[in-house]
């Protein structure tokens, strides 16, 4: 079993040293209380709502920011860390970046490929399609809010064998009928059971320039159904049977993938539809 | 605004004379209730849980059958009609197939690509990607049950321009934590709002043979959320706006369809994974 924490946060936009603390003691915590999965929000380090790129551009970091060697230590080699921040990349174009740190230290990145509305603005979107990871813990495949929404991703980390979707998000809160779940956490719970992998979303807390946040961080299991949510720290616990994820059967005969006819699935790589009502 | 009419029936396994007379009848009923579109659940001609092949050879139906004739008559030139039958083809091999039938009167299948677990033994798999077709009421698209939780194919009909997904099923009946929608359901809300289309789900109710069936009949609007739920004679209905699904944007400059990245999506498209635990 894998023990998966997700920390959700109410980072201080724009303070780098704030936030760097609040990360890393979240780490800690979650190490402390067992985690072999750290999952922190998207843009953790710098919050969301810039005002302009130059702002942005003032607390980007590099992937070797001594900020994610504090995130190392605290991980303490027993857990993979997954978390979002503001990069700085080669040529100083900015990315929505999300780290995943392996339990012996190794960094990978995920850069946000489809930008949220106001986000268009700061980011240049990545360009690598998302990458599972082979961590001790299982395989993990990370993806950057919004990016949730977008079936073509999640389908694609699983075929390529994700046991868990880790997922660093800040979710705006939308509206919803009374006594609904959050649409995002809908989405997650039906993607979660499609391909039968767990998911993880960690959301953030708080207000911020006013923007209200969701506060919907969940962990969902590989059948779609809410194992934890986050508890009056702001911690959502769970353990969780990863290699479950392995076994696309549905019922009986039928399998989520080998029932697939992908020589059918061809729209799916041509240009996108003008829209528009 | 276009009003949706989800029949949810029992037919009789094999008994095609009392299905015809069941769904002809609901047919008529949902005209009389101001139905611009009609749904009904999947093979609701034949039933089935079909104890070999030959069984459902005996009441398998060609594309010109008198029991579609009833069906148009009933429909009264008012309303479209999606319904399932079992389907005898040109060359005798049997499809589970829903048919449309347009307001003029026009007859279009959908032949079930992905069959679910005991089905393979009975049916041939149809060969055809689904197709949007345009009806006086709107833009309709048409999947079978199982198919519904493939996101490549719900995602391809919504490309094509589908406003409302038609879904005929039959959802054995499976575990669910307690106050939770089926998962069936959740898929259907979840994939309505990421696509932006609205999904009607015809289901069934009653039990043969020893399945019992979920009886999760929904209409879902292209926000994701439950607009209807069958009433004590099986009947949802709801009014929809249609042309709400031509709109993709999600919030600001994001759009569910414009922020695609097909150049990425390559992996679709490629052979299945062996999967198994």
């Amino acid at each position: 079993m894998a023990t998966v924490v997700c920390q959700q946060l109410a980072p201080r936009i724009g303070d780098l040293r704030f936030n760097r603390e609040l990360s890393t003691r979240a780490i800690a915590e979650a190490v402390a209380a067992g985690a072999d999965l750290v999952v922190l929000p998207e843009l953790v380090t710098s919050g969301f709502a810039f005002e302009s790129k130059r702002e942005a551009e003032a607390v980007a970091i590099e992937l070797d920011d001594p900020l994610l060697d504090d995130w190392t230590a605290a991980a303490a080699g027993r857990a993979v860390v997954v978390g979002g921040f503001c990069e700085r990349g080669e040529g100083g174009e900015l990315y929505n970046t999300a780290a995943l740190i392996a339990e012996a230290g190794g960094r990978h990145v995920h850069r946000k490929l489809q930008l949220w509305h106001e986000e268009k603005r700061i980011f240049t979107p990545g360009s690598e399609p998302p990458r599972v990871v082979e961590a001790r813990v299982g395989r993990i495949g990370v993806l950057i809010c919004y990016e949730a929404e977008f079936p073509e991703l999640t389908r694609t980390l699983a075929l390529d064998g994700a046991e868990l979707l880790a997922v660093p998000t800040n979710w705006p809160l939308v509206d919803r009928p009374p006594g609904e779940r959050p649409p995002e956490v809908l989405i997650a719970q039906a993607t979660a059971r499609v391909n039968r992998v767990a998911i993880a979303c960690c959301d953030r807390s708080g207000e911020e320039r006013g923007q209200e946040w969701t506060a919907g961080t969940c962990i969902v299991d590989a059948d779609g159904w809410v194992v934890a949510e986050r508890d009056g720290s702001g911690m959502a616990r769970a353990d969780l049977d990863l290699a479950a994820s392995r076994d696309k059967r549905v019922a009986g005969t039928a399998d989520a993938f080998a029932d697939r006819r992908p020589e059918l699935y061809g729209r799916l790589t041509r240009p996108n539809p003008r829209t528009g009502a």
